[in-house]
């Protein structure tokens, strides 16, 4: 193989009560790398599209090369390579957009040198991208946007995944409103201590969502989406929230909760009809306060980065 | 129907990582209550056997006719019954010993009214048997007594609770050391609050056990039994307790920790065999501290409890 093209997709870290441990993966919304073998060594970033200039291109600092170099020191290897990067994702909303480009190079290099590692065998190298790009070395973007579907991580010391069955027909309204949200402003209002009493709520529902998930129990889901741990704190930052959370499940959707560290908030539904009745009455809420919105409406994807194309 | 004898079994609540909200019911061990109808008015204790003289007879204290009162206020009549509890179970173990009398008080009454509950319809009647008992209307006791298997306590208010599935040849060894442990100085020594850095291992911890006991994966349960909220503080009052985790997992079990308040200590196993061993392992430990230990060895209850004897 001399060019390969893989696509991954947007993803939702933090899912609610599933506060730094939980992901799952968007359809369709994604970023797509092409990456090529090159005579001269080392890897080159050639073209950055759909990023409005404000992605760097030096191989240190780009999470597509670090990714792959991560995969390259492991293998003690030195391939060139150039890669070419097209965001679908918009930068710093809180749908993984750094970990869709991690994700996608290191997809389509994996396969450029013959699958060397299995899909969850990528996820540390994609981790060293988000280290680089977010300043920690996060999974819940990077494994669901490789694996697909939703992804548990349990643990970092060793890193401890659990893919997590997907209950037919649940659909996520993604609701990106036109609001600048700075990621470190959006970390440093959490709160370093937790009551006990909070603790364990929290426990409670997480232990709900995962059992609604294995049991395609849609009102457990719904019941069991609540964070008492970050989002008092940071639905603050974003007018309309909590209106919004009222609205959406006043028409059937499931619940609601910030997606990463936001501003984007994801809405999961039990069927597309709501999924788009969601979005809708999203509009409503953000039109009031005079807020622009994207909106995006998107199966769970239960598959995660794949290959688009290949040139022997 | 004039006599009905019930039995229900000894509970571990406070499942490692599932403080507060997940518990599960043993075989065998437990207590049996036999309830009788009565033409003279009120609920009379009228015989106890098996506590060594410790318990009330009246019937505002005993758990009892506690959780009948309550039963027969909610159906809004005033049957007369007299009540004899044989107790199985020692008393302060952490065993669950007073959520037990009262669901076999009240799987006995409801039999003997014909049923007017299901078994998850007693779940509140005995809470309030263990506010009387214990202070609080706890659930992850009296919910697994009465269900059997695994139950989650998502939530009190209002109550919600998911029986979650029981892999198959998973076993416990009950431990309880000839140790005084005082429920509130138990309850006493626990941290108000948790570093958000806990309470999210804690949440991941929670999410791998229940996924674990969904899917029967046992490694993904024993790297999930750790609990880092409740049990640093508590293990200290429990001498030879890390130790004993320490041999138990050196012999192929899954985990172990503190049941309910303690001092008795729960260990998960893999299989019969284990669970044996890890009773004589145990019995080292304990033997080498110079503490008297009894040891239970039991599957995993799925049934919680049950008639065992009708007369009409």
């Amino acid at each position: 193989m001399k060019k390969v093209t893989a696509f991954a997709p947007a993803t939702v870290a933090n899912v609610s009560c599933g506060f730094d441990i939980l992901g799952f993966a968007i359809d369709e919304l994604g970023d797509q790398v092409t990456v090529m073998r090159s005579d001269s060594p080392g890897l080159k970033v050639t073209a950055i599209s759909g990023d409005g200039g404000k992605l760097p291109y030096e191989a240190e600092r780009n999470t597509c090369s670090v990714a792959i170099q991560a995969m390259l020191d492991q293998l003690g290897i030195a391939q060139g390579m150039e890669i070419i990067l097209e965001k679908g994702l918009p930068l710093g909303s809180g749908m993984g957009s750094s970990a869709a480009s991690a994700a996608a190079a290191l997809v389509a290099a994996n396969a450029l040198l013959n699958e060397p590692f299995t899909k969850k065998e990528l996820v540390p190298f994609a981790m060293e991208a988000e280290r680089v790009a977010c300043g920690a070395a996060h999974a819940d973007n990077v494994a669901p946007s490789i694996l697909g579907g939703f992804v548990l991580i349990r643990d970092y010391q060793p890193l401890d995944l659990v893919k997590l069955p997907v209950p037919a027909g649940l659909h996520c309204t993604l609701l990106h409103p036109h609001l600048e949200l700075n990621t470190s402003d959006s970390r440093s209002v959490l709160r370093k201590q937790i009551s006990l009493k909070d603790s364990t709520i929290q426990s409670g529902n997480i232990a709900g969502l995962i059992s609604g998930l294995f049991l395609s129990d849609f009102q457990l889901i719904s019941r069991s989406l609540r964070d008492v741990v970050a989002e008092p704190s940071r639905a603050l930052l974003i007018p309309g929230f909590y209106e919004l959370r009222e609205n959406i499940k006043a028409i059937g959707a499931l619940g609601s909760g910030i997606s990463g560290s936001g501003p984007t908030i994801f809405v999961l539904s039990p069927d597309k009809e709501i999924a788009i009745m969601a979005g809708k009455v999203s509009e409503d809420v953000f039109g009031k306060i005079g807020l622009g919105l994207d909106v995006y409406i998107s199966e769970i994807n239960n598959n995660g980065a794949y290959l688009k194309e290949e040139k022997i």
